[in-house]
């Protein structure tokens, strides 16, 4: 019956019911499971608004998924109904440089994105680990980021308007195709991050930004991983922007050199990549500003000669994430605990605390990412045969999350809450969670917008 | 009564019911008129939170004002009611350089946040022309900007976390003193420039950036508006963002000229003030990119040599929407229709359309404003013995406003709507408009914060 309904609305070849088919929806990159009861493709928004309008009367969740690379449960159907499976609204609409935007779909892969960009000398900012795969629309659900927002910010900095249906099934614009307006309640930052449970995004209107003419990378070494924090607080308060802030812990150089000998990196207890950017001349004399800096603590600084040395070294930073669960095929990475964002100021301490937690807790904990906004993520491996790892990894995940509330840092910087971290909403937004159930409650009042997600 | 309950709350000396006092709360900078039955001045959220409660008792109307100085009527009671003057809840909290951070009270003025951040190298961007008098509250309710919004971004893009008092009285947190997270729906950017509607901002953390080390103003002569407006789009697509890109037409070079004879501006139909900033280097190095994207359709490219001469330019284009109101004793300028948005390569043609409404229906119109974000102020003046002047211009402005909604602009890129703009709202938001309603009604169920504005 719902397949027929749905086959009426997207064609019969785009509704999937058979449980082989359903399975590939039921997770994500994370460890959250549920079965889906149809899963469909569809071509535009016309065709999502008639599907929400339909589990609206079938009193069916609907549950939109991009790429299904996310890391905290955002695409699952864990109270199963309809999964939509943007992959085939995957249009670059219209690439407008004069209006310093694009139009796009949500399927849209990132990198495809900033694929055709480049040949006008723009690009669209937002750079997460996993643009060969993930789409605009999951990182627009999750205002995902990436290494490059300690200077330009995070998606949501880059959305002008956004066509949206909502849970009654209209379609609407969210925003302007300006790049600023005072005029009504910011509906486009409210769709951002929102995870699929107040509309599902159907276009996206995109503000895009010049290439910089040149880049450079410094590699600075430290004896541990609080030196190198202490560093970051001081490049930043010295008033220098990176246009990239990483960190990589001794465990995490370990693991990339393993996984590709080929990248020299030096033996230190962490070091820190820090990319500035800009016009040639401007990039040397910010590259020597901060290789300033980083000397009062650093064991080492090296500078990359040429583009190819820099491509390897934000290579070898791209594969780490990926990389230790491949080092050591008895052990697997746990997701939990691994997004966690603090002020500046709170890193060295942070870092600390996590070294200890490890072990405390006997724990492998690899730290790694972007530290120059405040956002680490601590890789929690754990050995398939160890009869309570998976619980030592969630009491220090938990651990973990309630240090960050604690000073004043967010349980997810980037990779959103999902099912993952819903836990912890109240605890991180102990005044305000009821606003924002009243808000869920007046544009889905009867629930059917990717239930059982962010604690709502 | 009312006047006791309020006492009880702030004391005495911070209720005014006479109606002297009153007066000088029924208006701001707009044509906007309605009369408080009250004023109070809190010094606490604490306050705040309780004047919310009783209002919501009585069902009386509560209207936030900063400075004044709004140009839509967003401040002005025009349903009666509470008036919470928030000038007192003056305090900058806490400056943070560490986290690139600063905590403050609504009612600080924006030009002293930045006196108090300039000694240790940074600034909050947003640069309205008001910054002498307009507070931070003021600019973060209609999501303020200025000239440097081309590159810096709105105010929205530097509010991190808001202490906000709800419709029922809660003091509520947004968001986080992270620089980036991705954990709840966005309150923070919900608030902002949502006038009042929504809440009452009684406290927020700021992003602060480092300011530039060098800056230079290039000044670049047309001989006409629609030369200038094609000039902005050839220097944006040429993959330049300057930290400010200004007009003025003749009418507002003839307005400086005539108010500070002293200010040198060249004989022309139009001029851009184009600023860059950056690393020394990087400042030259992009100043002659400008001058060599203007020198094909400009008439004349001067680059102010000095940092007294860009001083004095800047000066001169802050002084020019107050100056026309001086120029002739007999004329008064009326704001509206003066606000307005477009995409980038809609400029030519709009300041054209501007040009052709000042000549068939007789007002004299002085463009400027923030052209480098697609921003137009168009000043119009009427003769205070013109009969039908009023009718004409708000002919005028009714013409500009749909033709910038066709061309998929706004009617308000940084003032605000309040009362002046609320009829435009369906126009520019037709499919939207139920969902803000839908928002509005689930915070202020009663309908006390703000009512009668934004088209709610």
């Amino acid at each position: 019956m719902l397949k027929k309904q749905l086959e009426a609305i997207v064609g019969e070849k785009n509704v999937s019911t058979r449980s082989s088919e359903l399975y590939c929806y039921s997770f994500d990159a994370s460890q959250a499971k549920g079965d889906p009861d149809a899963v469909i493709r569809p071509h535009d928004s016309g065709q999502v608004a008639a599907v929400v309008r339909l589990a609206g009367e079938l009193g069916l969740p609907v549950v939109a998924r991009g790429a299904g690379s996310g890391l905290c449960g955002g695409a699952v159907p864990v109270n199963g109904g309809i999964v939509l499976d943007m992959s085939s609204m995957d249009q670059i609409i219209e690439i407008d440089i004069d209006d310093l935007q694009v139009t796009v779909e949500p399927g849209v892969v990132h990198e495809k994105l900033n694929q055709a960009l480049s040949p006008y000398g723009f690009f669209f900012p937002p750079d997460p680990g996993s643009t060969a795969m993930c789409t605009i629309g999951g990182l627009m659900a999750n205002n995902g980021s990436g290494m490059r927002s300690v200077k330009y910010g995070t998606t949501r900095n880059y959305v002008l308007d956004l066509e949206v249906v909502m849970a009654d099934g209209k379609i609407v614009r969210t925003g302007s195709r300006t790049l600023k307006t005072a005029s009504g309640y910011d509906l486009t930052d409210l769709m951002i991050g929102s995870e699929g449970t107040l509309g599902i995004i159907t276009q996206a209107v995109l503000r895009i930004h010049p290439l910089p003419r040149a880049r450079s990378v410094i590699l600075a070494s430290f004896d541990n991983t609080a030196l190198a924090g202490k560093t970051v607080v001081k490049i930043l308060s010295a008033g220098i922007i990176p246009s990239a802030c990483e960190i990589l812990d001794s465990t995490a150089i370990e693991t990339v050199r393993r996984y590709d000998p080929t990248v020299e990196l030096p033996d230190a207890g962490a070091i820190l990549l820090i990319e500035v950017d800009g016009m040639q001349n401007a990039v040397k004399e910010e590259a020597d500003a901060v290789g300033k800096v980083c000397s009062e603590l650093a064991s080492g600084i090296k500078v990359a000669s040429t583009a190819d040395e820099s491509a390897r070294l934000w290579n070898a930073r791209r594969l780490v994430g990926a990389a230790i669960s491949r080092i050591d095929p008895k052990r697997t990475r746990v997701y939990v605990g691994e997004d966690i964002g603090v002020p500046i100021k709170e890193l060295p301490g942070m870092l600390e605390y996590v070294r200890s937690l490890s072990e405390e807790f006997n724990i492998p904990i690899m730290t790694y990412g972007h530290i120059g906004d405040g956002n680490l993520h601590t890789g929690m491996t754990i050995d398939m045969l160890d009869e309570n790892g998976m619980e030592r990894v969630n009491t220090v995940a938990d651990r973990i999350y309630r240090r960050v509330i604690d000073v004043g840092g967010t349980v997810s910087a980037e990779h959103g809450v999902g099912k993952a971290r819903e836990s912890y909403m109240e605890l991180e937004h102990p005044t305000s969670m009821y606003v924002m159930r009243q808000i869920k409650k007046a544009l889905d009042p009867h629930g059917i917008l990717n239930p059982g997600k962010m604690g709502l």
